[in-house]
C-alpha cells in the first residue's frame, strides 16, 4: 500500500468527522433556536382558534388561505404565490342523527352519538339493523340486507404497535362500505370509527360511491355505541332511524399556498415540505393537518432565523384539500410539470404534532447510504427511526409521476387515532415541546438534503 | 480446522436464530396479550379515582396499601405481603396562598397559584420580594435580604431534549433554596416550578431545610405568574403576602405491598419490579407514579396470564414514600440484606406513563453484550433505546448498597414536567395505549434478563 493512499484512507475519517461535526451543530442550533423560540404553537392556536375547522371548499379554508399567505410573508419567505385548484365542496349540513327506535318490539329513543361520512350524501331512512363483521359477514348475509341499515363493526386491531397499519386495514369499510351494502339493497350504512380511543366520539372522513348503486347515507358511530349496538343486535331485531343531510354545492375555487427561498447555487432545483391547510369540518384540525402546516413554517422559520442560505430552492407548501379529493397535490404536481420542475426531495408531516420518531421514505435504494449515515445527526432529537415507506398523500403525485424522492415525518402515533377526524381534534390536544420537535427533525433532514442530496 | 468445530460454528447463528425467534413469539404474544387484555387503564382508574391522591403516611396511602394487596391477590400472585416501615407524616393544611399586596407605591389584591413545597413549614409573613435568577445572583445581592421573600426565577431549560436533565437542573432551587436564602434573613421563599408547561399550575414537590438556619416558608409558583412578577420586581418595588400551613404530625407507619412469583430453578434469586404508591397529596398521581405501580401489575399480569414459568423469582413491589423520605426503599433494601437475599436485577417505573422509548441501566460493563443483543427484540414495541444511566430513587438503595444491576422504563419525557407534581396529574391525561405499552416492554426485557440473566 502506497504511502499517500494510507495517508488519504487516514484522513477519510477526519474529514468525515469533522463534516459530522458541523453538521450535528448545525442541526444542534436549529433544534436551540425551535425549542427557545418555536412559534409553531402560537400559530397553531391562530389556526386553530381564529380559523377553525376548514374543509376544503368551505369559507373558513378561504380564510386560511389568506392566514397562511400573510405568515409565509411575516415569517420572510423571498417569494409567496398561490396555486389556484378546482375542488368539490361538500357540506354537511346540521344535525347527523342516528337513534335507535326500537329494541326487539319495544320502542326505544336512544340517540347514538354520529357524524356522516364526507362526501355522503344525505338520507332519512328507518330500518332494521343488520350488523356485521367485515364484507365477508356481508357477502355471506347478501340476502338479508334488503331494505336494512348495514352496520360494519370491523375493529381497529389492537395488536399493531404502528396504529397507521389498523387504520389502512379498517379503512376499506369507511371508504368502500356504503356501496358494497347498497348493492344488496341497503337503504343505509353504519360504521364503527376508526379509531382505538376510549370515549364515545363518532370518526369522520372520506367515502366514496360507486356509481353503479344506489347511494345511501353514510355515518360513523363511536367505539361505546358500537359496541353497545353490536351486543343489542346480537340478541334482538334492532331498529334506527338515520337522518343525514350531505350534499354537494357546486365545484369551487381553492388555492395551494406556497413560499419559497431561492436556492444560491441551484435555484431551479426544488426540495419541497409541506402539509395541507384544509382539515375536516367537526373539528379544528388540531392534529390533522394543523401540525403539518406550523410544521411547515417553522421549518421556514428557523431556516430564515439562522440565515441560513439553501444551495437548492426550498419550497414550503400547504396544500389545499387532502381530505376530500387531494387535488390541491394534483394541482402542485401538474405544475411542476407544466414548468419543467426538478424536485429533488419532498417532504410531508401529515401525522400529527406528537413526538417524532421517524421518517418513512420512498428513495432510491442508493441513497440508504446517506440516510444510514444522517441517521445519528438526527438521534439527539429522536427523529432517527429511518424506515421505508411512503410519504403521505401530499406528496404521492410527486413520488408516482416523476418518481422524486419523498419523505413522511413519524411521530409517534398511539394517539393520532384517539383524535383523527373526531371533534376532539383540538388545540389543546396538542403539545407544545412534542410539536415543536417534529420541527426540529424535519429541518434537519431539509438541511442535510440541500447540502448533500438524496 | 477440524470438522466438528466447523459444524458447531456453522450451527450456532442457528441456534442464536432459533433462541431468538422463540423470544421474539414470546414477546409478541406478552405484547398482544397487553394490548388486547390489558388491565393497567381501569386499575389507574380505580387508584386514581377510587384510592386519589396518597402521600405517604396520609390516610389515603392506607387505602391504598389495602387497594394494592387485593390486586396482587386478584392477579393471583404465589404470595402476596407487606413491609412495615416507618414514614414523615407531612400534612399540607388548607390554603397555601401567595398574594402580592402592593406594586411600587400602589396598593394591590393579586393572588398567584401557589403551592407550598412538600416538608415546608407554614408561616405568614408580608415583605418585599427579592428576585434573583440563581444562586450567584442571590449570592451577589445577599447584603439584601434580610426581611425579605426571596423569588428564584431559574428557569426550566428548553435544550435539553430530555427534561429530566433540565428537572436535575433546577431542582436544587426547590430543594435548598428556602435555607439559602433564610441564612441571609430571608422571612419566605417563592421557587419557579419546575416545568416546561402552557399552563400556570404550581408544582410542589420535596425541599429539605437546613437546621443551622430559620425555617421559612416555601411554596412553588406557576409559569405565568413566575414570568410576571420577575417582570414587575424589575420595574418596582413589589410587596408579598404568603400564608402556608404544612407542618409534621408525629411519625407514622405505612407499608410496602409486594407480590412474587415464586421461581422454578432458583427461587433463592430475585428479579424485582416496582414503582412507588405513594404520591403528592395535591393529585391523582397518575403519572407519578399511577402508572410505574399499575405497569407493575400489568407485568405481573401477564406472565400469569401466558403461564410465564420463571426460573427466578420475580418480585413485584409498590414501594411507599418515594416522594417523602425514600424510606420505604430502604425498608426493602434493609430487608433484602438482612435476609440474606440475592437480588439478579431489579427495574423500576418512575417516569410516567408515556409511549416508552427505552430503558436507562446501571448494570456492569460485559452485561452490555446482552443488552445490545436484546435491543432489536424490544425494537418494534419501541422500548429499545438502551442508554446508561441509573435505575430510579425506589432501586438506588439496591445498587447502591448490594451492586445490584438496576433500570429504569424511559417513556418519553415530554410532556412529564407538564403534570409532574402539579394538580393536572390526573388520570384524564394518561393514555391507554402508551400506558399499555410501557408495560410490554418492561414484560419484555423482564422475560429476558429472567431467561437469560445478566
Amino acid at each position: 500500500m502506497n504511502k499517500l493512499l494510507i495517508v488519504l484512507l487516514l484522513s477519510v475519517p477526519f474529514l468525515v468527522k469533522a463534516q459530522s461535526n458541523t453538521d450535528s451543530l448545525f442541526i444542534r442550533s436549529v433544534s436551540d433556536e425551535i425549542l427557545v423560540n418555536g412559534k409553531a404553537y402560537q400559530w397553531l392556536r391562530q389556526l386553530t382558534k381564529e380559523v377553525g375547522g376548514r374543509l376544503g371548499g368551505s369559507p373558513q379554508f378561504a380564510k386560511a388561505v389568506v392566514w397562511g399567505t400573510a405568515k409565509m410573508k411575516e415569517i420572510g419567505a423571498d417569494k409567496v404565490y398561490l396555486q389556484e385548484c378546482k375542488v368539490p365542496h361538500w357540506v354537511r349540513g346540521n344535525n347527523d342523527k342516528i337513534a335507535i327506535t326500537s329494541i326487539g318490539n319495544k320502542p326505544k329513543n336512544k340517540v347514538l352519538d354520529a357524524l356522516a361520512l364526507g362526501s355522503s350524501l344525505g338520507g332519512n331512512v328507518q330500518a332494521e339493523v343488520i350488523a356485521v363483521k367485515n364484507f365477508d359477514e356481508l357477502e355471506l348475509k347478501k340476502k338479508e340486507i334488503k331494505g336494512k341499515i348495514v352496520f360494519y363493526n370491523y375493529p381497529f386491531n389492537p395488536k399493531n404497535i404502528s396504529t397507521f397499519q389498523s387504520y389502512s386495514d379498517a379503512g376499506k369499510y369507511r371508504w368502500n362500505g356504503a356501496s358494497r351494502a347498497a348493492k344488496y339493497g341497503a337503504v343505509g350504512m353504519i360504521v364503527r370509527s376508526m379509531s382505538i380511543s376510549t370515549d364515545n366520539n363518532p370518526h369522520t372522513g372520506g367515502m366514496g360511491y360507486n356509481d353503479s348503486f344506489p347511494k345511501i347515507p353514510a355515518a360513523a358511530i363511536g367505539l361505546q355505541d358500537a359496541e353497545e349496538l353490536w351486543k343489542l343486535c346480537a340478541e334482538q331485531s334492532v331498529q334506527i332511524k338515520m337522518t343525514t343531510h350531505g350534499k354537494f354545492s357546486p365545484d369551487t375555487i381553492a388555492h395551494n399556498v406556497v413560499g419559497e427561498i431561492i436556492g444560491s447555487e441551484m435555484p431551479k432545483d426544488i426540495i419541497m415540505v409541506g402539509g395541507h391547510l384544509d382539515s375536516w369540518d367537526v373539528n379544528e384540525g388540531a392534529h390533522d393537518d394543523g401540525a403539518g402546516v406550523v410544521h411547515t413554517l417553522e421549518v421556514l422559520r428557523v431556516l430564515k432565523a439562522l440565515n441560513y442560505r439553501p444551495k437548492h430552492t426550498i419550497r414550503f407548501v400547504l396544500f389545499a384539500d387532502e381530505e376530500n379529493s387531494g387535488s390541491g397535490a394534483e394541482k402542485y404536481a401538474a405544475l411542476a410539470k407544466a414548468n419543467k420542475e426538478t424536485h429533488v426531495f419532498a417532504l410531508e408531516s401529515d401525522a400529527g404534532g406528537f413526538t417524532p420518531r421517524g421518517f418513512s421514505f420512498n428513495v432510491p435504494a442508493a441513497a440508504w447510504e446517506k440516510l444510514n449515515e444522517w441517521k445519528k445527526l438526527l438521534q439527539p432529537y429522536g427523529g432517527d427511526n429511518f424506515v421505508v415507506g411512503g410519504g403521505g398523500a401530499d406528496t404521492e403525485p410527486l413520488s408516482d409521476n416523476f418518481k422524486t424522492p419523498v419523505a413522511e415525518l413519524n411521530p409517534d402515533s398511539q394517539r393520532y387515532f384517539d383524535v383523527h377526524h373526531a371533534r376532539s381534534d383540538v388545540f389543546e390536544n396538542v403539545n407544545r415541546r412534542e410539536l415543536l420537535l417534529g420541527a426540529v427533525n424535519m429541518a434537519g433532514l431539509i438541511y442535510l438534503v440541500d447540502k448533500y442530496g438524496l
